[in-house]
């Protein structure tokens, strides 16, 4: 699991600061989670192919969110890709995208899908073979959601000197793999956990930008491997947290604390400060393992 | 005159190549032409002060021209602006950035005050005491203006000799820097030009893009100070310009060299070109006082 931040500022694009993008590699697929203007700009700078983009993911409409959304859409139109795109966003975004299209008369050659977004639970919007993708519904000034990315079970592995020892047909050993019990060539029924071995751990990745201080996500994430949580405030500027509806790095590390996750990383943070150190310091105060997101670094999982 | 370069490249932003957008300061004005996806970094990195910029001028709806937009009357908003805030562009540009702000539930405190263009004519579009500035109706794929900006005339300069051998009272000398002719002592009407000298010579500023070669444009921007004209073809490409609505360099030249102005600037380049000498030495081939744009290029004339 790979995770390259394009941009990981709140509110506006500066010369140094890019707003919320991410790019998350996961049992081969390659998610964009939300689309700050300049997205396609930190797309190109890491060389990231553009086609193999199938699905982006949109929490909510406000612009450091998804100004950059419309642009990559046009790009790619530019650059004659055929592959389907899949928008995954609030109800609204569709109506935005397709507005722009028709009035530049540019309509898109490849098919681009739009999931529009409204319930306030959590729902599976995304499943393939290997990957199951659910939003969390946050609680922020508009209708948000954070997206929480989960590897499905990996194969089981054979342990060969059992699987033969218990006289099992090669034929079937596919199935072992899958996780079904098998019968043997005595016609005895072999129970799969005594023969095979889990595969790798699924992973999982929960994004949670942006939102107040809200503890009804925890079960939603919990055990994530890595969670992103805004952290547009430090701890003085709590009651411009609540005014707002964002969060400080305190209250994302107690989110991560209750919900037991492996890695928290920051992000979202406003500009107004020097530094990013305390946001890491403020959080560790409340949960050991905290990162902090900034542009263009990439976190290997 | 000061005139600015944001971004001169078609089609897509790039990590070393921004899309169109200019500052043109003329006459204690600042005014934002065009404004591509990124156009809000460019200003900060110029260090423009956002609060100068009163009136954007918007060619036509294609994105690299305009995606930039929402997002800098975003910022502007989020910097808490509160100086008026005009646009000039086709017909829908209100309804795109409306719809983002109504979704984003994002009002701006300012006040946001669309100025639609539909028409196929040269219009007088914004005028004060001391520019006025048209449009000018190209042809594009779809609705497209360039925009003139003109000095108007100066206040005429006393010859101070003339005026006080033809005995005018003091009182009337900024009547006659203002061009009206006056009663002297004697009560004899005195010619305003045997007193008085003209002004500084106005300028003009004539930003074309984007457009097929098209005549006429010619009369409205005649003996224009600067032309601004899109090249984004070579010669060699001259069928791609036909097909796609735009303009070479040489056709660039033509239209500089029939309507007599004083430089011609060139832009809008497609990035299929590894450098811009051909640009320049093409144009010259027609017209001889031509200089590149380039991104962040400053030009004073």
């Amino acid at each position: 699991m790979k995770l390259t931040i394009l941009g990981c500022y709140s509110a506006t694009p500066r010369a140094l600061n890019n707003t919320t993008s991410q790019v998350l590699e996961i049992n081969n697929h390659m998610f964009l989670i939300d689309c700050g203007e300049g997205t396609q700009v930190q797309l190109r700078r890491h060389k990231i192919k553009f086609n193999r983009i199938k699905h982006i993911f949109i929490s909510h409409l406000h612009g450091d969110h998804f100004f950059g959304l419309v642009g990559l859409i046009s790009t790619f139109r530019l650059l004659t890709r055929e592959t389907d795109l899949h928008i995954y966003g609030p109800v609204g975004i569709k109506e935005i995208v397709t507005l722009q299209m028709k009035l530049a008369d540019s309509w898109t050659n490849y098919k681009l899908i739009f999931h529009e977004l409204s319930s306030n639970n959590s729902e599976l919007i995304f499943e393939d073979d290997t990957v199951e993708v659910f939003t969390i519904p946050l609680n922020h000034r508009i209708y948000t959601n954070g997206f929480l990315f989960k590897e499905k079970e990996g194969k089981r592995k054979l342990d060969m000197d059992l699987v033969e020892e218990a006289n099992i047909n090669v034929a079937y050993y596919r199935k072992l793999t899958q996780g079904f019990d098998v019968i043997n060539e005595d016609g005895v029924l072999i129970n799969n956990e005594s023969v095979t071995k889990p595969g790798t751990k699924p992973k999982s990745y929960a994004f949670c930008s942006d939102t107040y201080y809200k503890e009804d996500i925890v079960p939603i994430i919990k055990n994530a491997d890595v969670l992103y949580h805004e952290s547009t405030f430090l701890d003085k500027h709590e009651h411009l947290a609540l005014k707002t509806k964002h969060s400080t790095a305190k209250q994302a590390a107690t989110i991560a604390q209750k919900a037991n996750v492996g890695t928290l990383l920051l992000g979202h943070y406003s500009t107004r400060y020097d530094g990013l150190d305390a946001f890491k310091e403020e959080a560790q105060e409340v949960f050991a393992n905290v990162q902090l997101c900034e542009d263009s670094k990439v976190f290997n999982f």
